[in-house]
């Protein structure tokens, strides 16, 4: 596995070839906002000026690159995938608690929960209407069912706290509806935009689910063993909140039935968890180590799709997006 | 204004013509719980058996009956509405701390907060999704319009709390997004699933608009005036939520500058709010009454709408919906 570009500091893909694309997305995130009402726009003001590391549009850009050209669609279809994506971050905040993000107070933090969840539900409304300017009743369809799929994954989630029958399948369906489904429409329906034919979009689409189910695992590591500071959001919550992620659903796999015994009593502690503990253990046990490898094994994976793409430098930037997140895994080994 | 009928037990709308269409609505609504994952299938299936007065739906079907014949569009847009307006109310009882919701427990009642918002979340995109089966962009784009439209509302509404500079002005405009713009699309939508020309369908989506808002009217006037047994649900919550409605506007306005501070105190006061007392002074000032007057004209505007409308039993019915509204605003007035 190529993996020897150093990791970006905020970002896992190579922002330079797709600079001026970006720039597009981002300003139009921001003139979305005059389609709300006056009384609305600066609520969603706030949420669109923060900044985010734009992962899914630049996908949808890439493709786009790689199949012919970056059109206007490929720009407006991240902006979609985006506005899903944060709907879903302040619903997630409001869900977790979080006070900060990004180095910024979280909508719930700055207006309570009330409003916070109309705030998503109107993001989330906006982003399904502008799915409708593509006038593509498919394309209307695959934006609403990912959109549910995220939901679902989180309801699953959110169910399943502090339940030690979770099972890694049950992890993986999570996260392939919860963060896979939108990495997922953000390069499959760049692909059906650039005109691709139904199997190749298909393989498209599987790329970026394989990508984005990586992506979680990494997130879930970095929650485990990431530095807040670098990392700009509240970590060690996961665990906390009861989600069993996948090194602890490795630790839980792999350990004696008296560990087991003794994982499961601190994990249902009500009491505060000796984090650094449980993650010295962890490590010991090597259950991180086997996470970062189930990541490496899917971008290896997802990488094998873009062989139906033409040599390009956006094909090849889609190629070291799996390297730079590959990068960030080995970080998390250590 | 002909309010001779007695108004129904549990509706604002003669059910027996279109039993068999409701009931078709009824069980489709509880088909769609089969188009969520089967973790998340229970809770979609307690929204989805909880019974509701479906007044929404109701208006599509009249709508379609009244222009040559109610078909399966029909039904599903009666659905679609329907359900988003289910994903709000589960995301107005979170809001509201609402414990119950037609003598049910409510879901965050059930549940939690958490994740009753991912429940409002799933319904609301599955009801968009299902938009994309009629095959019309101009649809998909209608719906999506008025689910944001309803989300703006409510933010306005939650953000305007406890505001004393709130206007009749804001009133109208927050009821006619939160609670007009589904009644809208109800009939207006249903009129172009007829194949009326725009026109006829832009007068349909006003009679729904007017409908809608005079609804909200005589729905704000119960909180402060009905019975809880009667209505099923907590009722006297508007104004301990800081929440003005048209009956206290009403009484602002017509207050004297001395009255004014003494309501503005009684309002503002985070002491437990002596409402009896407060709603003795809006009946003796007739602020009530001067609210269910106000519906009782948009009322008889709507039903002007129907004169496009050919004679038959479905016209009828759409006419005696306003009739049986009024009947039930009358009874807020003693």
């Amino acid at each position: 596995m190529a993996t020897t570009q150093p990791p970006l500091r905020d970002g896992i893909f190579p922002r330079l070839l797709i600079r001026r694309e970006l720039e597009r997305v981002e300003s139009s995130i921001r003139a979305q906002i005059h389609a709300f009402d006056p009384a609305v726009e600066p609520y969603v003001g706030y949420i669109c000026d923060t900044p985010g590391k734009r992962i899914r549009p630049a996908l949808s850009i890439l493709v786009g690159g790689a199949c012919g050209g970056v059109s206007v669609d490929h720009i407006k279809l991240g902006v979609i995938v985006e506005l899903i994506h944060m709907a879903t971050l302040v619903h997630d905040d409001i869900i977790d608690g979080a006070e900060t993000r990004r180095m910024e107070p979280t909508a719930n933090a700055k207006w309570g929960n009330s409003l916070s969840v109309l705030l998503g539900d109107a993001l989330f409304s906006h982003a399904l209407t502008l799915a409708t300017d593509f006038d593509s009743i498919d394309i209307c369809r695959r934006v609403g069912r990912a959109a549910r799929d995220v939901c679902q994954g989180e309801i699953i989630q959110t169910q399943r706290r502090f339940d030690l029958t979770f099972t890694k399948e049950d992890y993986f369906k999570v996260i392939g509806m919860k963060t896979g489904a939108l990495f997922a429409i953000a390069t499959g329906i760049a692909a059906t935009l650039s005109g691709l034919d139904e199997e190749s979009a298909e393989r498209l689409h599987a790329y970026g689910m394989k990508l984005g189910t990586a992506y979680q695992i990494y997130d879930d590591c970095l929650d485990l063993v990431g530095s807040e500071d670098r990392v700009g959001k509240t970590l060690r919550t996961d665990l906390l909140k009861g989600k069993l992620t996948l090194p602890i659903l490795n630790l839980l796999e792999t350990a004696s039935e008296s560990q087991r015994i003794k994982l499961n009593r601190r994990i249902l502690n009500q009491e505060p968890l000796d984090l650094p503990v449980l993650l010295g253990i962890a490590e010991y046990a090597g259950a991180v180590e086997s996470a970062v490898d189930t990541a490496l094994r899917l971008i290896d994976e997802c990488r094998d799709a873009l062989d139906l793409l033409a040599p390009s430098p956006y094909r090849n930037a889609l190629d070291q997006i799996g390297g730079y997140l590959a990068g960030l895994l080995q970080q998390c080994r250590k």
